[in-house]
């Protein structure tokens, strides 16, 4: 069978293992291919082809449901649910999305962009079926990374509580998350792996038997239970842990062997309550470059399949800001041993891979669990340590309550840099670092920050290093910088709370916070093209806010924009209108920012378009508000 | 020795076991003495009584640091720290806090309102030791209804991989968080303390020696060893869960005898890495009600010692906004089999044990596990049921991602019902429910509204419950309802996001939020004794804003006031200005609302006065900044 004929996953059903084979040789191809040519995790779904066949081999997909963790270790599913012929558009706008989404397909039953999730979900969803008396079955698959995150374990210890419920979690164990797992969980599932029952039953069980005294070349249907039975008994005792919380254990198996694969679901479907399935799966298996260089090939641009090389651009960019923020740390950090950089499992993303090459006792890498991030950082820093969290501004989200309630109310000197911060491109909706600004700015005692471009980031580093008094946050874009020249060194900290004017003009003042300034000076040029001069003030920082600056020049000029790459609602621009009413000046401000909608994926420059974001979308509508009357009498 | 002379906790250590005790005795009296008169948690302290002590007893706290998970468990703590004479200002304004406080002494190494945080604290107090080559000790005292915690759970991941780091984690298990725990950890910890191991080491084991034939009466100091290498290998079998994680397991230990503890306490100070001590405790320990009844003496407001009955209360008070919610949503669950009500171990205090009692097949508590409970409800409202998740405003800060990645983004009808949104009293900074409004009000697909009174929330309630094209939330404070009559069915739904206005006048626009309506209608009386008419609006919804209905009354007064009870950045007020700018409306705006600044324990009413948010305060502040000329003019 062709893959674009199968348009249901319950055509799998009557398939031989050959041609079950042949399917997974097709979904590797069509994966690879795709990958290649427009970018995307690769590692993640080559490693659960045969887990996704073997599984929708042995579950009724129009009644059954299966929950998958962080969705990119989808895309065999999506190819097996019939978005074959589409998934060349992954990623790409209107296209096929990077990761699940209720929205695109009746099979995917809970969206997941974040680690962690799916344990609740499922288990939310098994309950529902039983208040409802239905009967059919819900599978989580789950990373051994992202198992480490805090929310699958509290599943775990709620779903091992629920005797009765029936509950499948297939644990797709590669030894990563995407750099390799830390902690003990992860130590000890690799010591299951490794531990002699599971070579006993992948390895040769058969001629195990066959030894046996009393058995003879062929098992009778007896023996072939007494065989399951002793398999069991194996197993358990390596899956002593998990069985202790609660679950029945199964495996650990060979996740790219489809026929254990499917006889061990199908037993395991068998089973009452919690029931957890150890698959050992290799990330990139069938495609050699990436099962050597996991990390390397978790996610890729676009490369050649042949050589595995990432094409180079087209033309050349600066350095993303993430690599200069990574340069300047560990250039700082090499001066100063109070410097400590935490990572939450985002080593290469964040760039703190720099730090742990060329200073690794200065670096800690948690594993997905940034809520322990956030506070061992404010452990360090009630020390004297300088913890510094590099994380994502989406996933900052995780550990809301350890900001608010570990740092900011302590007021202990924790220096959170929050990358991708804004819009991120074909990530989509869940990874849009689109809140930040808001669901920070309302904290007490936080200082927060955005550069205006790479070098900026540079000083901010420095300022924020620098700055020992309480929490302070810096957050930064996704991508190339602006292409400013750089600072090998002396870096002085910024006055805290001070923003800068970039450009006088009396017709309009634009204000505007971090990546959009650059957008601002864009804007105030072709402003100046239809005689509107504007002024442009780089706030630099939205708390404090510098309102000795802003609000006399606000009212000096009367007409005001502010510009953000963030939430409108609660934003930057709030805090602008916010200090402008607490000293009763009342002129016109039109606020430019995201609006409170959901980002697609799509490309970083398409996004702006859609959000009417760019520098000629901004100075357009700036004309058409408030200088219509001037434009048309000078158009007279 | 008197505790009132105790000013170290070192002085603790040349004492004997009976002068340990007679402190022991001390510690408690004042304990249940201060509890009585004033109220404040009560079982949780008794509990650990001589926990604390046998831990002081080994420990040099001139340099060792001990992190109490949930302060509220470290009332002996406080007493041993030099805070015994001070002890009876507890909770109240100005007084000792109800949990710990850097700011309050040089003991309290960590402040933590809310469960679980104390590992990933205290480990990175440790690794901050290590990195600065210092040598102190570092513990960790957690509950085991704490350890369900999610972040908890991600600590000892962290802590298990890291065996040259010296970490003692103390589980203060009493089988309980405030109501018993949820969960196959505490299933599994249950019963390790009943296992035989347990009953060998404590009760028995220096008989079983003295059977044993090549020993006598006395042990040599090769004995002692043998002794103890028996102890451990003993319980190394029970705890082989935790020892799989990678910490030396103790225990478990009966936590009243003092002998015992310190015995165990100097053993495991010795190891090297991170070390589990499991200490039995009994909650509410020497006071035989709170033993008997450990829910209903967990937390206890002034009550008689000899009875143990609260005092009632010296005039009648209207039914809490809690207790409203409890009854009605029974009332409506009763008829609605589609609803489920969640609660992460918050039974008693929202209100949902009554729903427990009356429908239990609608009801589930998670355990200590805001996360799981907020994507459990997601999953819940994928497969059609009527999710409803009861949480206090500030713990559901621990499930922001999942209320922004599983509700939000994938607009799942989940409704979030935001117990003690405001001010909360003596529970102080960790627990006020500040802000809400404004880490959610950024969040696309979300509706948010807020009752002005009980019956208000009753509408609220079924309004939310019958909304199911998204998520929805509603916020109500702690404490009594306005004491407006109630219905006992026959409720209609609201329209989503319509005000209403509540009182007409030519001056002033009053619009307020939730509990703030009350305040507001006090203010128009008031202001209207003044000669001033104001209009007041009860936004009902955040979210949508009524624009409607606000934004031409703003014009047409041209004078506008807001109020509500959260943070003035980013809050309700901010939503209002955001309004009027987009419909380019310029009128004078004061907001009325929590400043940026944290809000110490303190009764509710000092707090607002404090805050200048009484109704009188309020109405001066707009006499004197909007009517200053007209009420001179009127002087005149």
């Amino acid at each position: 069978m062709h893959l674009s004929e199968l348009t249901h996953p319950n055509q799998l059903h009557g398939l031989s293992i050959r041609q079950l084979e042949n399917i997974a040789r097709q979904v590797r191809e069509k994966h690879l291919e795709t990958i290649a040519r427009s970018g995307g995790h690769l590692g993640p779904g080559l490693g659960v082809v045969e887990l996704t066949i073997a599984l929708y081999q042995t579950l009724d997909l129009d009644r059954d449901k299966v929950v998958w963790d962080v969705g990119h270790q989808a895309y065999p599913h999506k190819m097996l649910t019939g978005r074959y012929n589409d998934f060349h558009t992954l990623r790409q706008k209107d296209g096929i999305a990077g990761y699940l989404k209720r929205c695109e397909s009746k099979f995917d039953h809970f969206g997941a962009g974040h680690a962690s999730t799916s344990i609740s979900a499922a288990l939310g969803m098994a309950l529902a079926r039983d208040m409802q008396r239905d009967d059919y079955k819900v599978v989580a698959v789950i990373g051994d990374g992202a198992l480490t995150g805090g929310m699958a374990l509290e599943a775990i210890n709620h779903a091992g509580h629920l005797p009765h419920t029936n509950l499948m979690v297939v644990l797709n164990d590669n030894e990563m998350s995407i750099s390799p797992n830390v902690g003990a969980i992860s130590r000890y599932l690799n010591k299951v792996r490794l531990s002699p029952p599971m070579q006993f039953l992948t390895d040769n069980l058969e001629e195990q038997f066959k030894h046996l005294p009393f058995l003879g070349n062929t098992l009778s249907p007896d023996m072939e239970r007494l065989k399951e039975s002793m398999k069991r008994l194996a197993v358990s005792k390596v899956g002593a842990v998990i069985e202790e919380l609660g679950f029945k254990y199964f495996g650990p198996i060979d996740g790219h062997n489809l026929e254990e694969l499917i006889a061990t679901f199908q037993q395991a479907h068998q089973m009452h309550g919690p029931v957890l399935v150890h698959v050992a799966t290799v990330k990139g298996k069938g495609y050699e470059l990436a099962e050597k260089d996991q990390v390397g090939y978790h996610a890729q641009s676009p490369f050649d399949l042949a050589t595995g090389k990432a094409y180079p651009p087209k033309k050349p960019t600066p350095p993303s800001y993430s690599k200069v923020f990574a340069h300047t740390l560990t250039t700082l950090a090499a001066n100063n041993p109070k410097i400590v950089g935490i990572t939450a499992a985002m080593a290469t993303g964040t760039g703190l891979d720099k730090l742990q090459a060329k200073l690794p006792k200065q670096y800690i890498d948690v594993g997905i669990a940034e809520q322990h991030a956030v506070t061992l950082a404010a452990g360090l820093a009630c020390e004297g340590m300088r913890p510094l969290v590099a994380i994502y501004s989406t996933f900052l989200q995780r550990a809301y309550d350890q900001v608010v309630h570990d740092v900011c109310i302590q007021n202990l000197p924790v220096f959170f840099c929050l990358d991708r911060a804004g819009i991120v491109g074909a990530d989509g909706p869940t990874h849009q670092g689109m809140y930040d600004i808001a669901y920070m700015r309302c904290l007490p005692n936080l200082v927060m920050m955005a550069p205006k471009d790479e070098a900026e980031l540079q000083q901010m580093l420095v300022t924020g290093i620098e700055y020992t008094d309480g929490p302070i946050a810096m957050r930064y874009p996704r991508g190339s910088g602006v292409g400013v020249p750089l600072m090998e060194d002396g870096w002085e900290p910024l006055p805290i709370g001070k923003g800068e004017i970039l450009r006088n003009g009396d017709d309009l003042l634009l204000v505007a916070y971090g990546s959009m300034v650059n957008t601002s000076m864009q804007v105030a040029q072709m402003l100046s093209e239809h005689g509107v001069e504007a002024t442009v003030v780089n706030a630099r920082f939205v708390k404090p806010l510098d309102t000795e600056l802003i609000v006399p020049l606000a009212q000096q000029i009367g007409k005001v924009a502010t510009l953000e790459e963030g939430c409108l609602m609660g934003g930057f621009g709030s805090a602008v209108l916010e200090a402008l009413q607490d000293q009763d000046v009342m002129v016109p401000v039109k606020r430019f920012g995201v609006p409170d909608q959901l980002v697609d994926h799509a490309k970083p420059n398409e996004s702006f378009a859609d959000l009417g974001l760019t520098g000629s979308q901004i100075t357009e509508s700036l004309l058409k508000g408030f200088f219509s009357k001037q434009l048309s009498m000078v158009s007279r």
